[in-house]
Parts: C-alpha cells; structure tokens; sequence
C-alpha cells in the first residue's frame, strides 16, 4: 500500500512536470505567431521578397459603410467590400510573401465596433494564409479602443507578424514598433541569416505637446531602438532595409515634380515639428526606403541622400481620395543576385511599382530603389 | 604576552578599518568632484544662482598665440592671455555660482598640448575656486587627444562639476552628456531637491556620415537619455531647466531681425540636418532656453515655441571675430520669489544679458527668458 501511493505520487508528479512542459511549449510558440512560428524567407524559386502595401483601408462596418470620393454612378454599390475585393483581387495577382497595413485601417470615428471592423479589415489576409504586418495611423483609435488595446488585438490575429513592441526593451513611445529579418532562401549559405530588414514604427496620432499642435512623430526612444537594432543587424551582415510607418516625414516636402515619380496631389501632412527621424534613418545606413500613407491622394516615391521616401496611394473605399483616381496599393519587390553556380546570394535590387484598383490591376510608376552595385544598369 | 598580543591585533585591525572607512570616503566624495563635494545650490542672501558662460575660448599656447580679428592697434599686445584677463575680470564682477564653458575650449589645430593648452584656458574658473562645467565644441579635438581624452582630462581638474557621461547609461553617443541639479537655498523647504536643471551635451564634431556632409549633431541615444533624464526630473518637481552645449540647432534659423534680441552677422552653422533635438526639447517641456557658442559673430537670443534659443557670442581672443566688436560673454540669472514669510521658493524668472570685453564690462541685451507666472510683469 506504502509502495503504491509512492508509485501514485511519482506517477502524478511526472504527469503535472509533463504538462507544464507542454504549457510552456506553447505558449512559446505562439509568442512568435499563435503557435505557427513564421519565418520570413526569399523564395527560391524566384529569388524575390515580395511585399504588398495596403495604405488607409478606412475600414468601418463593412456592406452598411458607404465610399468617399467615387464617381457619382459608384456611389449606389460601393461599400467597405470594396476595398475587402481590392484587397483579395491585389493578393491574388501579386502573391505577395509579406502584406504590411501602415495604418488608418480602421476609421475608429465611423466605427460601431472596432474588433469586427479589424477583423474584417484584415480578413482577406488572415485567409489567404500569407504573413502579414501592420502599425496603427491617426484614426485608429478614434472607437473604443486604445492604440494599445488595437494593437493588442492585432498581434493576436491569425498569421500576423505585427508584434505590441520590442522584447526586451523597457522603455519606447507608442505600440507597435518592431522589426522583422527577411532570411535567404532555404538550404542557401544566407539561410539562416537576414538579407533584409524590415522596421515597422508607430509614427503617433496627434501632438501632445500643446506648444506643438498638429500629428504626431517618431520619438527619441523609437529612434535609438531603430538605430541600435539596426546597428546590431548590420554587425551581422549588410543587409538592406525598409521602414514603414503611417504619417509621412517632413522631409517628404523637400521634392518638386521634377525628382519623384507619381504624383503630389496634396500638401505633406507630416508633424509640425522635425524630429530627426530622416536624419537617424540617414545615419544608419541601411534602410534604402521608407513607406507611408496618411495622405491618400499623394502617391510619389523620390529619392533624398541616398533613401527613398515613398507614398502608397490611399487604398480604401471609406476615405477621402479623389472621384476617377483609382485607389492603389504599392508593391515593392527585393531579387537577389544569381551566383554563377546558380545559387541565390545577396538582395542585388529593390524596385516598386503601383496597382489601380481598375479591371486589370494596372502597373504603373515601375521604379528601382537601391541596387547592390551603384552603376548596376538598369 | 598573550593579552598583549591580542591588544596589538585589535589595536592593527581596528587602524585597518579606520583606514578603509577613510578611504572609501574619499573616494566616495572624490566620484563628485575630486574629494569636494561642491553642490550647486541658490544663494540665500540673494535668493539668486548666476551662471556664466564662456562660448569659444579657442585657447592654443597662451603668450605665444597671437589673436584674430581684432583692430590694427590691438595686434601687437594681443594673445591667448587676453582671454584669461577676460575670464578673470567677468569672474571678478558677476561672481557667479557656475561656469560653463561650451565648445571649442581649445583651438587644436594650433595647440602644441592639448592638456597644456587645456590647463591654462580653464585656469581662471580653477583658481577661482567656483564650480565649472564644459563640454566640448568641434575644434577641441584637433590636436593630438581624442575628444574622450579631452572629457577625461577636464573631469580629472579641479571644482569642475564636468562629466565624462551619465551615470548608469550603457549606450550613448559622444563624451561630456550630463545634468547638474541646482538646489534651492540652504535650510529652505527646497535645500534638498533641485529647483533649476541644468543639461549639457556633446553636440559632436562633424558627421560621420557620407551622404550628410557638415557638422555633428545631438544622437537619438543622447536626446533619449536627456528626455528620460527630464521626466524623471519633473516627477519630482516642475522645476525649469538649461541647456547648454556647442553647435546651433537647425531652428536658430527660424529668426529675423524682429524677434530676437542681439545680431545675427553671419549664417547659422548648424548641422546640415534636422536631428529632432528641438522637438525633444519641446516635448520634455522642462528647457527655458538653449544656450551655444560655434557662430562667433552671432549673439542674438530669440524665442521660438516656448524655448529661447541663444548664441553667447565669440568669447576667445584667437577665434575669428570682427575687428572693433567686443569680445563678449553671456550671464544667466536665474531669481527666487520671495515669500510673504520672508524665505525663497521656487524659480521666478530667469533672466539674461551681456557683457563686453570694453573698459566697463558693458551689459547689453538684458531680457527675460521665462517667468513662473506667464502674465507676470516686468
């Protein structure tokens, strides 16, 4: 009897250490994506990155909320499916192997319930089984949630990548600032390291410093958790990288028609004030573009000291943009460079291009963005 | 013989201890300032803390180095030792409570020896026996110490409150990043916390960066740890704040001739980029005025969304200058209330002025930087 409580304790001890270890196992999975841990990779088929852009959804309720800005014979059929459609069709053509939302994909002010409005917004991603990522904009938040609370919410969605804020740094402003390795292709000698960076910031929503009204910015503890986290991954390999976030620089004023390529149809709402991101991103030295959106009917992409500042277009239905300007999506594509054994090597170029939402999913604006070797002829 | 024994090692024990105890008091103290512990606090006869800055000695070989830019006449008699008269006599009227000295202390390009040259330029503020403070500016380095050598070198001599960094941080760009508290009276409800903080950073010297050619400028990790530093600060109390380092921030070009106070005789030679510092000064909501040196024959000090931005005006005599305009120094004045009791509160107002290196010290350009009360009348 002696022999079998023992026999019971040890049993019931072992069967509680077991479970505990299997507790842990999952939770540390789905700390890195809801227990799918998705790594990022170059295709070794084609040798490319693909990355689809998604600017302002503005998504509320879905088939109940109305267009903005359309011709007047759209104005009776068009809805917040509009943009789910736009969304569905761009994945489909372009297969993206990364969808980044930056920001304003939700309009919290015309939202009922700012949960089924995200979850609708990012439905079309969540089901198409591609990674994806995204930071917040102004609007956001405007429901009931915080920007927290959403951003909460987003990281526990289904094949996201988006994380609330870096592991293991205290102190950094805003919710959801991370950065995401883009590695080699499978069985490559870069395999198991990144070829190219991805930073993803919260870029705020208003001021709330009353000295300076106006948007937002990126904070000093968003800056030297950008430039130490890119200081550590060049370390390891020069690998280039894309930035993206909502509201646009400042420095986003600085072109004429002459020296970008798309269109300025609006003035640069950026903050009020420069807070030195630009020059940071400038310093670093790897990120070759930056990605935004904020300002739905600008959608140029030019070059300043050596790094592109690019617009997306606005993307969705319910936001302001321009009746007969087709809504669009920015694509930007990374090819390695093919050894002479043919093998991939490193990232070799970066070019983007544009899509309407018209009925053949127009390319338009091709453009390069960085190439490994400066004098590479295009 | 045993109790003897035993008396002797008690007796050498005992002593050891004594020693140790010390010892560790010394350095203790010494951590703070080479054995004094010189707190910065108001005077309680004036209810006043003065400080005087001395922007661009350009200090080389004292006797030998001959000055720039003064009249015809002047040439003959003029040398580094003009400066040190100049320091001494500014000592002698104001009796201020702190020196600061910020940037280019010493010219390095014509320094035989950096610490020769070091010794003597900082010589007067030594002597005098009054806390000094210096950062460094973009010429200090040019001779053969590096500018950590030169931070080293100046937090080594004697009643400077100078520090090589912050305490306590791993990660931050340049050398001579600190704050000083300054305490209210003695005796008085304020003695022990600070009621006036006072910030000084390494503005760098010129970019490292290729694409960004130019001076230096003021890093994410620095304008992180004075935003932190600043919060931590106003938690305890809403005392105003200084800063005080090199080179001009990009907003000194904000001004015309109709708000500001001073000349403005040559361009703004800030960084050819916008680091963001401003912003960060603004946000952290704390900082008064900026004060720097770099533009010699700019003296101007103007304010632009709540801060005042200042030049001190080119103090050294082998600097260039303009011929027939004073050499010149900026005093800061920072006044107590006085209560219906009779005791001194919180900070007031600040004030400035100049004062010229003529035959009377002339003060011009007295102003009001900030008043505890906005709608308080002077």
């Amino acid at each position: 009897m002696g022999r079998l409580l023992r026999i019971i304790i040890v049993f019931i001890c072992s069967f509680s250490l077991l479970i505990s270890v299997n507790t842990e196992e999952v939770q540390s999975s789905s700390f890195f994506n809801n227990g799918i841990q998705q790594l990022l990779r170059f295709d070794k088929n084609k040798g490319e990155f693909r990355i689809l852009q998604v600017a302002d959804m503005h998504y509320a309720n879905g088939k109940k909320t109305a267009c903005e800005d359309v011709l007047p014979e759209q104005y009776a059929h068009c809805s917040d499916l509009n943009t789910t459609f736009f969304i569905e069709r761009m994945i489909q053509v372009e297969k993206p192997d990364l969808i980044v939302f930056t920001g304003d994909n939700i309009y919290g002010a015309d939202t009922t319930d700012p949960v089924a409005s995200m979850n609708a917004a990012f439905a079309p991603a969540v089901s198409s089984n591609i990674p994806w990522a995204a930071v917040l904009g102004n609007h956001d938040q405007e429901s009931t949630l915080s920007r927290e609370g959403l951003m909460k919410h987003i990281v526990g969605m289904n094949h996201t990548l988006s994380q609330l804020n870096p592991f293991g740094v205290d102190v950094i402003d805003g919710f959801g600032n991370y950065n995401l390795e883009v590695h080699g292709t499978e069985g490559s000698s870069s395999g198991n390291e990144s070829i190219l960076n991805l930073y993803f910031l919260d870029s705020g929503d208003y001021s709330t410093v009353p000295a300076i009204p106006g948007y937002g910015w990126i904070k000093p503890s968003q800056q030297f958790w950008f430039q130490q986290t890119s200081m550590k991954l060049q370390k390891k390999s020069k690998a280039p990288g894309l930035a993206y976030f909502h509201i646009p620089l400042p420095e986003y004023s600085s072109f004429d028609s002459s020296n970008y390529t798309g269109v300025k149809q609006e003035g640069i709402s950026s903050a009020s004030v420069n807070s030195g991101f630009f020059t940071t991103l400038v310093g670093a030295g790897d990120v070759k573009a930056v990605f935004v959106g904020h300002d739905h009917i600008n959608d140029f992409c030019g070059e300043l000291t050596g790094v592109y500042l690019c617009y997306a277009g606005g993307f969705g239905y319910h936001a302001y943009g321009k009746a007969g300007w087709s809504r669009r999506s920015r694509v930007v594509v990374a090819s390695l460079e093919k050894k002479s054994n043919g093998s991939w090597g490193a990232v070799e170029f970066i070019k983007t291009y544009k899509r309407l939402d018209d009925g053949n999913l127009t390319v338009i604006d091709d453009q390069v963005l960085w190439t490994k070797t400066p004098s590479m002829k295009w």
